[in-house]
């Protein structure tokens, strides 16, 4: 695995990382590597993408954790904590512009630098069936990070 | 990144995989490596869960891909081509059930015994905005990889 480029926030650090990325509507600026660059054609088609990316500041993992708003401790596979197994990320934000390498989002919630590992179009589905949210159901939470 | 689990398919080789993995509803089984089972915890709330895993069988890479049933290449970051920069595959699948680190799910598309690297719950967001689906909107695809 290696980054295939960069995301740029304005989160310096996890403190003002906004919980609900969706809600706050941050903007970012994804710089992909000019060598992947050729890889985004027609991804502009598509109104929303998935971004896959390293939690780099992530040091190790905890099986339970206890998330923000919450008091009691969660599997960390039912959470969107960082310290996971396999540090990965996602996060699917709306896409607003792509010229040349550098696609510009909305909906941003990782922080600055954050090493970009893939990107996938958006497309919804399960629009019919009945979606549980398990222990999120109380919480006011639609965190983008969830996918 | 490694293993935190091995994905049981009946898809030996990727020419009998599902394009429309939803459609098909194929089941699958999820072996969760049992020193990560405590993780597990909460997730049987949740009615469908994001799997990320490696495209294990996939070599190399490229930029610009013909994806079933289209004539005209795409850049690999608008479609869920195996090949690509890092080989990492997301479906959402529809949970079943957990038996202690054995995790039954529904619409699987992937080879049998591909490495699993993580989990999270699926939340459903964007409900009410207006999504584009690019090139897809063509095609009678609505394919659980996409996201």
């Amino acid at each position: 695995m290696k980054p295939i480029g960069i995301i740029r926030t304005e989160f310096q650090t996890k403190d003002n990382i906004p919980i609900q990325g969706r809600l706050f509507k941050h903007k970012g600026k994804i710089e992909v590597f000019p060598e992947y660059q050729e890889g985004l054609k027609d991804l502009d088609g598509f109104s929303h993408i998935i971004l896959i990316y390293k939690f780099h500041k992530s040091k190790g993992y905890k099986l339970r954790v206890k998330p923000f708003l919450e008091n009691r401790e969660k599997g960390v596979f039912a959470t969107r904590a960082p310290r996971r197994p396999n540090p990965i990320g996602l996060t699917i934000v709306k896409l607003i512009k792509i010229t040349d390498n550098i696609i510009e989002v909305e909906g941003v919630d990782m922080l600055d630098k954050t090493p970009l590992l893939d990107i996938k179009p958006y497309v919804p589905q399960f629009d019919h069936e009945d979606i549980k949210i398990g222990w999120l159901k109380d919480k006011f939470v639609s965190d983008s990070r969830f996918g």
